[in-house]
Order: C-alpha cells, then sequence, then structure tokens
C-alpha cells in the first residue's frame, strides 16, 4: 500500500546509500531491527533532510527531534502529509493526535488544519508512547460506563529512550530509575486530548482526570502500565472485557495491512502480561491487559497492561494511521 | 543488647554446626549474605526445630513458612517471646504487628494476648515486607494532615521470593511479573491494622481505604512504591517534608543498636529513589523517598520510596522490635 | 516431512490435552516458546510415557532426563527410530552423535547398533548443546588444515538449566557463574567422537586435544564461545572463512524443510556475533562466528561464536536429524 | 597517610566546591561511589586543571583520558610524583607500571626515568584494570614453576566502560559484546613488562606468551577472567595454591593501609569465584582464584579469576601504589 521513494537524514549520512550510511567508523552496524534491513531500500541513496524537496512524495514520515520537527515538517505539510512521531505540533489545536480505532473522527480537524495554515498538506504526530496503551483501553470504558478519576504508574523499557546513549546500561542494572522528565505531563495531556469530543470549533477535552508516575525498568522493549480507574456507571468485569473486545471492530473493515485484529487483548492468565512475551502479540500492534479486578477506592476497575512502545506506540502506529488516511482520502 | 545462644533448623541440618549446614551437598555455600558469618556463631551446632526447648533462652526468632509458623511458634509462645516474620498469627485480634516508630502503643495487645492464651511468652509478627515502606511513609501524614484513600503499585525485589528455587532467571530477564499471589490482599489488610487505634478492646483499624497492584522486577534488593494518597487536610509539600522528618524521634531517645536515625529520609534529588543505590541508607533500615507532588486527582500527594525488604522489611526489622520489647521490659 | 501423531509425558499430564496439561494449578500457562502452540497439537491427549507404545509411529523424539531416557529408549528402540536429546546412550561405541552437515557418515554405526542390540529401530541422541557450535566451526578447520590443541571458554545462556527451577534469577543477576556440573566434560569427550573416523568397526576418535571451561551468564538463549584453535597447516583468514562457507553444501542439494542455508556463517562487523542478536539467526541453525584473528600462542587461529542452544543445539537440531535421516531411508 | 589537599577537573567545574560540581543541571548527583562523599572533600573548591600547580602538594592522582594526561602529567611531573590511571605513558621505556606485590623492584626506573627527562618528580601509570587479575595470578605461578603460554578470555564489567554514556543498557541486556577496542593488545602488553625483570637498562620482557579475547558482560562492577596457563615445570595443584597463598607477604610486614591481607585468595568451593559475590573481597584488593584444574593441552592449570577493575583495578590500586612509594621515599 505504502512505497518508499525517499530517504533523508542529516549530512553526516547524505549521499551514501542507506546499508552503508548504518555501518559506523568502525565497521559496527547500527542497524537495530530484529527485522533484517530490505535489501531494495538499503539500495535508497539518503539526501540530506535540509534540501529534500516533497517532489515525487505524497506522504513524509517525520522521526526527529522536537526541535528539528518545528522546522522541517512545517515545510513539507505546505504541499504533502506529515505523518510524525514528533511531538513539536502535538498540543496545537488545529493538529490531530490519531490513536488508531479511538479517534478516527478528529480527522476532521485536518480541514481545520489546512485552513487554518493556508496548507495543501497537514501534520499527524502520533502521541507519547506511554500515552498509547493507557488511552486504548480506557476508551471503550469511557464510551462505555464513563471514566472518571485514571491513576497510573509506568514501568517503562530502555529503548523508549533512545539507544545511543540512551540509557546506560550502569545506571539501570539491579535499579529503577523513578523519573522520565516531561513524561508524566506529556501523558496527563495528551489522555484528554486523544479522548477528548471533536466539535466544529475543534476538541473538547475529555472530561476526565489522570495522574500518573512514569518510571524507567531493565526491559528491552515494551511499556507495563498498573491503572486503576473510577467508572461513573458500575460495571461488572465481564461487561469491561466485552467492552475492550468490542474496540477497533469497524477498523476490521477497512482492510488495512497493519491493523492488529484486536487493538485490545485480553488475557485470563493471572500472571500475564508479561512485557517480555506480551509485547510482540499482533507484531506489537495489539494493547494486552490482564489482572482486572475490582476497585473499590476509586470506585472502579484496576488492571495491568502491556504495550509496545516502538511498534504501536511509534513507527508502526504511524504507519497504520498512514494507511488509515490514504484510505479515507487525506494523503495525495 | 542479644546473644545468639541456640539454633534450630529442620532435621536435615540438625547436629551440623551451623558453618558446615551452609554447604551443601556439592560443596557450595549457602551463605548468602553480603556480610560474611561471624565465625562464633558458625560454631554453633545447629539443633532439630521439632525438639528445641526454650530452657536457657528468653526470646525466639522465627522465620519459617507460615503452616510450619503455625505450630511452632505457640511452643514457644507458652514460655518466652516470639518474635516472627512468619504470616500465621498476624491477622489475629490479639497479635500485635509492631511496625518501628509507628505503633508501640500496641504493645498493650501483648498483655491481651497473655490473658486470653494463659502464655508467659507472646507472639510478636513483623508485617509483610512491602507494606513497610507504606505503612512507615503514611504514618506521619495520617497523625498531621488525615488519610483517606491510597493507591500503590510495588516494584519489589527478587529476594521477597527467597532464593532456592525463589523467581526463575528465565522468568525475570527483560520481563516484569505482574502478580504475586496473596501480596495485595495482604498489603491492603495490614496497613489498616497496623495504622489502627488500639484501645483497651483492642486494635481498631485505621480509616482509610488501601488499593495496590504489586509486581515483581528483576532487582536483588529492596522494594520500590509508587503512592498516590488523599489528604483529608491540605497540606504544602514542605509540611509533608517535615511530618516524614520527625518520624521516630522518641525512637532516637531509646538508644536502641539497631535504630535508624531516620525512620524515613527524604531526598530531593529528581531522580532518586533509585532502589540500587538507596535500598541501603542507614543499614536499610531507612526508608528512603522522593519525587513528592501534588496529586489533583485524589487530593493530596503522590510519591516514591524505597524500602529494604529483607532489612527493615524482614530480619533487622525484627531485631529493633526485640530491641524495643527488651528495653521496655516484654522479654525476660 | 514429519507428522505428530503421538504426544507423551509423566502419568501427571496423561489424559489431558495438551493446551490443557500446559496449564498449571494456578491458570498460568507453562507454554514458553515464542511461536504460539499449533492449535491441531494442542488438541491431542498426552499419553502416560510409561504406557505408550510404537503402534501407528515410525519414529518418536525423546526429550527426558537422562535416566528415564535409560529405560525409555531401549524399549522404542527395539522397533523404531528413537531421536533423543537425552545424554544417556551418547557415549556408547555404537550410538552415533550427529551434528547435521558434519558427520552424516557416521549413520553407518546404526547398523552395528542394530546388529549388537538385535533391535528394529535404533537410538540416535544429539549432542550436548555446548558441542554444537564447537564442533560445527572445527569440522571444516580440521579436514582443511588439521586441527590440533583447541582451547575454549563459554558463556551459556539459562535456558541450558531449563525453567523450573533452572537458575534462581537472585544467583546470576549481575554475575557469572563459572560452573556447570559435567558441562567441560561432556564437551571435550563429545567434540573428539563427532570429529572422528567412522571406520568398520566403529569411530576412532579425532586425534586432537580439548580444554574448556563452561560458565552460566544472565542471557535468556544462545550460547557464547571463545575459542582458540592450534592448526596444523598454516592458514590465511580468508582462507579459513572459505572453508566455514562451505561446509555443508552437500546439505542443501538434499532439500529438508529445516536446513540452514548457511551452517556456519561469518560476520566481518568486529562488534559481532552478539548472543541477542545473532542467536535467531536462520531460526537459530546456524553458527554465527565473528572475530577471526590469527592466534600466535597456539599457533592457528582465534574466534567468537554464538549458537542456539534450543534451535540446532536441541528441539530443531533433533529435527533437522530426523529429517535427513528419513530421507536417507533409516526411518520406517 | 594521604591528605587531600586540592581537587582539580575541567574549566566546567572549576571554581565549584566538589559537592556542588558533582550536581547535574537537573539537580541528580553524579557521585556514583557507594560509600557517601567526605564532608571535608565535598567542601573542598575544584580548581581548573589547565591552570592547578603543584604548590602545596607532593604527589597528584591523574585520571583523565589518555590524550590529556599526555600534556598535563609531564607538566606536574617536572616536580612531584605523578600517580596515573591513563595509559598514556605506559608503555614507554623509563615508565614503570606498579602492580602491587608483583613488581616494586621496577622502582629502579624511577631513577632512569628522572635522569632521562630531568625531573624531579615521575609519572608512574597503573595498568589496565583487565591486566590486573591476570598479573596478579601469574606472577606467583612463573617464579614457582616457569610460565610459558596463557590463553586467557575476560569476562568484563560495565563499569570498566565508564558510565556516561559508557555502554548503553539496550546494547548489553540479555547479550554479550564480544569485542572491546584496544583491550585485548593492552593486557597481552603490560603482562609482558609487569611481569619482566629489571635490569640496569631497565625493564627485560617477561619471556612468556599471551593470547586473550575479551569480551563486555552485563555486569556491574568486577572483571571475571578463564585462565589456562602453560607450567613449564610440572606442579600439583596444592603447590599452586600455595604459590598464590605466598604473594605478597612482604607487602604485610609494611603496614600500608590500603594493602588487603591477600593480594590473592583461593576458594574450593566449585561455584565460586562469582564476581557479584567476591569483587568486593578484602575491599576490592584481592584477587579472588577458583576452578583449579589441571589442563593437558597446554600443559599446566586452568582457573577462574574475579578482581575489582575500578578497587584495586584502577582507583584504590593508584592509592596504594602511592602509600608503597611514599614509604619508600620516592615521594615528597
Amino acid at each position: 500500500m505504502l512505497e518508499v521513494k525517499k530517504l533523508a537524514a542529516s549530512s553526516r549520512s547524505a549521499g551514501k546509500k542507506l546499508s552503508a550510511a548504518l555501518r559506523d567508523e568502525k565497521g559496527a552496524s547500527r542497524w537495530m531491527c530484529s527485522e533484517p534491513l530490505d535489501p531494495q531500500i538499503g539500495e535508497i541513496t539518503v539526501e540530506d533532510s535540509a534540501n529534500m524537496t516533497s517532489d515525487g512524495i505524497k506522504l513524509v514520515f517525520s522521526a526527529v527531534e522536537a526541535d528539528v520537527a518545528k522546522e522541517l515538517e512545517p515545510r513539507f505539510a505546505k504541499d504533502i502529509a506529515v505523518i510524525s512521531t514528533a511531538s513539536a505540533y502535538r498540543y496545537e489545536n488545529d493538529v490531530p493526535v490519531f490513536l488508531p480505532g479511538v479517534n478516527w473522527d478528529h480527522a476532521a480537524l485536518i480541514d481545520i488544519q489546512r485552513k487554518n495554515r493556508g496548507w495543501k498538506g497537514f501534520i499527524s504526530p502520533g502521541p507519547n508512547c506511554t500515552t498509547v496503551g493507557l488511552a486504548m483501553t480506557l476508551r471503550p470504558l469511557d464510551v462505555a460506563f464513563g471514566v472518571g478519576k485514571v491513576i497510573m504508574t509506568s514501568m517503562q523499557a530502555l529503548s523508549g529512550a533512545g539507544r545511543s546513549p540512551g540509557v546506560s546500561a550502569m545506571d539501570i542494572l539491579d535499579n529503577i530509575i523513578p523519573y522520565i522528565p516531561k513524561e508524566e505531563e506529556k501523558v496527563e495531556k495528551e489522555t484528554l486530548k486523544i479522548l477528548g469530543k471533536i466539535g466544529p470549533n475543534g476538541i473538547s477535552l475529555a472530561d476526565m482526570k489522570v495522574s500518573c508516575t512514569c518510571t524507567r525498568v531493565n526491559v528491552l522493549e515494551g511499556h507495563t502500565e498498573s491503572v486503576f480507574v473510577e467508572l461513573k456507571r458500575k460495571a461488572g468485569l465481564d461487561e469491561v472485557k466485552a467492552a475492550w473486545r468490542e474496540l477497533g471492530k469497524d477498523l476490521q473493515a477497512l482492510g488495512l495491512p497493519s491493523a492488529p485484529k484486536q487493538l485490545v487483548s485480553y488475557t485470563d492468565d493471572p500472571f500475564r502480561p508479561q512485557v517480555r512475551l506480551d509485547r510482540d502479540a499482533e507484531g506489537g500492534m495489539s494493547t494486552v491487559v490482564g489482572r482486572l479486578r475490582e476497585d473499590t477506592v476509586l470506585g472502579g476497575v484496576k488492571y495491568m497492561l502491556v504495550s509496545h512502545n516502538t511498534r504501536m506506540g511509534a513507527a508502526k502506529g504511524a504507519i497504520l494511521v498512514a494507511e488509515y488516511l490514504t484510505k479515507k482520502g487525506y494523503v495525495g
């Protein structure tokens, strides 16, 4: 459905084939994905992102630091679609933050954004990876029972901090780092936007309260979250499981290549979800939930979830959004 | 202050010197503490706990499984003090669960227990290791501001599950286990008892609500807890820190050898407490707290804590209780 | 090529469907493979291995402890082929230890075994998992240049010790265990047998000397080995790489489903092989070698290798041997 | 014996008290030692190393990168003693590389160095941390039996690569990195120099051959080494243990505060040395050896050792050398 036409990076890599650009000066490979690099894509010559144009492409994926994104993304959005993992435009009123299967109706913001900014294209940033599993599991509960207070503690994977330098092994071995700068604010803010209602004047934030504590643990990939939720209407545990099961049924009908069968998968095994065993569920595109129990303190439920921070939580989630927007005619 | 007179174990070790009993059949040492074994204590011949009597001793430390404790501990409590880490008698109405510096007034239960059961001695079990840091940090908040709702997620160390077999390395590498059987119930129940008020008829449970999720992480020693607390009276962050600082000031005056200077130590470093760096604070006897923030969802505060599960949370906590009760005349 | 007809286990699992037998009493799954269980195989009812017969099957895979194998395997070998991962018969003179692509000519031992023991079937045990990568990489060097002295230090994965209890997490976190009972003797002995010459009277051990030290490290799957080899004839590094590349070319021609394209894969990246990144090369069926350097102390070469201990080193290696022997007419 | 008078660092820290210089811009502490910082030393104002003079001090410890050391160290050596952990001058003919208890007689090089260079002071760099345990254990064998060929594979701790950035946690979790640039060459070269004989014209390298492979494992502190040694004269295992036990007996007589009772400690527990349990033996100043076995391939012995790379292998080793040279009149 999507075809890679161009690749761009900093001037350091520009002019080299991707396969060559991925070798460092000591001859070591910097390709860190578990799948091998597609040899055809390895043959593409990397361009300098400062000079790359939108000629011949309809959509660009942007995965750069926020300050670079700030300048780079509008340059492309003038003409084509920009699907981004950067936070630079995430909090602007006319910019949607899509979570697949949860808020496709926010696409109405794209028209507002185009009008506001005089663009032919648009910017569509994805959510912070830690927000993904939380908002994905809250959405069906909010629709079915109404969500009030939410309290969440995360145990996040190393890959969220990047690889080089990322988290120093000396800091995390036999340890937990109890603070990830700016992360808690992002989750609290984005959840309300993603679950907000779209109207003619944009999004009105969801009417719930979210408080969280975000920590880093010695896990390679996949975020684990412990969630406590107040439900406005009393719900049996089976009703909650049913609500999760229904999420994204309409997504199935679209036949998007990257869409999972279940956006949220519930497991009855009391010792699951375990991040190493469950992060790759449906290619890392399904949020796995377990340990659902009644919570008498908030008046609602508590549960554990695992979601893959670099699959649905970043790169593959971006691709799924691109597939959706293409299908719906927003691209090209 | 305390002198080791006798050691007892199962019949498998009975009759051997401790130093010999600690070698397994392959010649490997089973002494797993970081301090070397005191050579004088290594010379003591281990007795069979089924036959050991209370002759010549005034106090026995019991660190056995709950079902063994059920039968063993009353046999000694008839005559002498039993300080236990087992849960067998923890939930009986006439049995105190001491948390040093927090509820010494529960010692009044010892008299009730003696009368009820016709014993000269008594049983004093310590709390579950996960309860220790939580109750220790809640106590000063409850006294100063009143605690309402409490939500806690723990990330617990391997040593809490024991060593052999304990947690299998294959299960925990690059992983989190989201369930520890019976742990959540223990914490929820014990916190209310420890923080309860003693009266002529025993303890009335604390008037608060506690909900928690307990997980196992790949950390050797020390439990980390993410805590959200509703405070009945509004409190500034500095007031909260001051309340923690004051806890246990009276304990200092007693000059007990195992007592820490600060039962609760607050750190302003935003990246602390880290379990590997902070678990050994004051020999593992101080609960280290950090990341204190206002919590607008519950109306109160949120924070992170680290407490050492096998020091204050088990063996050394038991010794401190023994020192206290000896000082106060309950032993001997 | 192979079809699963029957499954057997101890009496504890007998009578249950495999999918049910894999749930423990707490409801937790004991299926630990990364691939999901084939649902059709999950439907097979497990038999009691003490009663299972060879009716309707031509080949049995045996993966039990050595003492159980001692009695169980001959019962089947009377009539059908037994491919085993147990060590029980590994060192008997008339029993071949196949290493795919290395010593298929040892199949001549099967006839000797049948005659000696009056069996219609035979027992074919695989090598110890640590021997696999070593013997696989030594074989081409021995054929091309002659191998004299060999010195090897291994860093072995947790899965080699099994899961329950296996290695205790408390023992291996931030640690290395420098001893694996009986492992070094197995590697030293099996290498000489696998690389030995078959003659009319059986195998004559390879004329080389092997000394090794085997350690356990905190790695989930995949053994890493540091190897130093004396070569009887001087060889350039490119000649060595070429020799490795040629190994198993004839295996390709047979079209066996489980055979890798390269039994030995050489990498020029100076930071490889890395066990987490390379253990799954060709589905865990290829030994990945790197860091080839001249060794002036022994007079030869030194290198590092990674091989998957539970794929080529155990289960999938056994399947490949079964495929080969079936193709060659030894089965059925 | 030693008193800290001055501290110097880069201009970034200059002018701040040490305690302040150790806080980063986010308020996090960069003091990573397990012992708390001595408050008196925390009060010292850090100088700029580019401007610091040797006024008022007799000895300087240098722990900087090799290229900085190249310029900095001679500036001080003109007047005072420089004890360094940098490699800049390690391989110069008139510079000794002391290993405590092993080659004090190399102090004769100091006079040669002073004469050659016209210095009042001198430079004394310590060995690479991986060389320490190897040379320490080889020395008594060389003296008693003669050492020929040596083959060593190391499994080195994270702290050897520094902390920031150091080894990325994503690179080492569930992994081994099989290459540490320049490490093998250093060990092979330094071992021959340290064990070399001092004569009127300097050091003649030891007459042995060393080949090694150095790897990085997920261990916080402490290097583990698997060693195979050819002995020129046949030696029983008890003779080897006795030789190790004798090493450094003369060191005891000097009463140096940092000297361990045993430079080499042998353990009979077959599962030791384990790096987490043994690295801190005698405050990290003793090399712990175990698993001594005959090696029939080289004709000698094989064993495992653990030595602390940042204690005896770096900082505390440097202090012990300073104590020795002070005692012997080379300082001040």
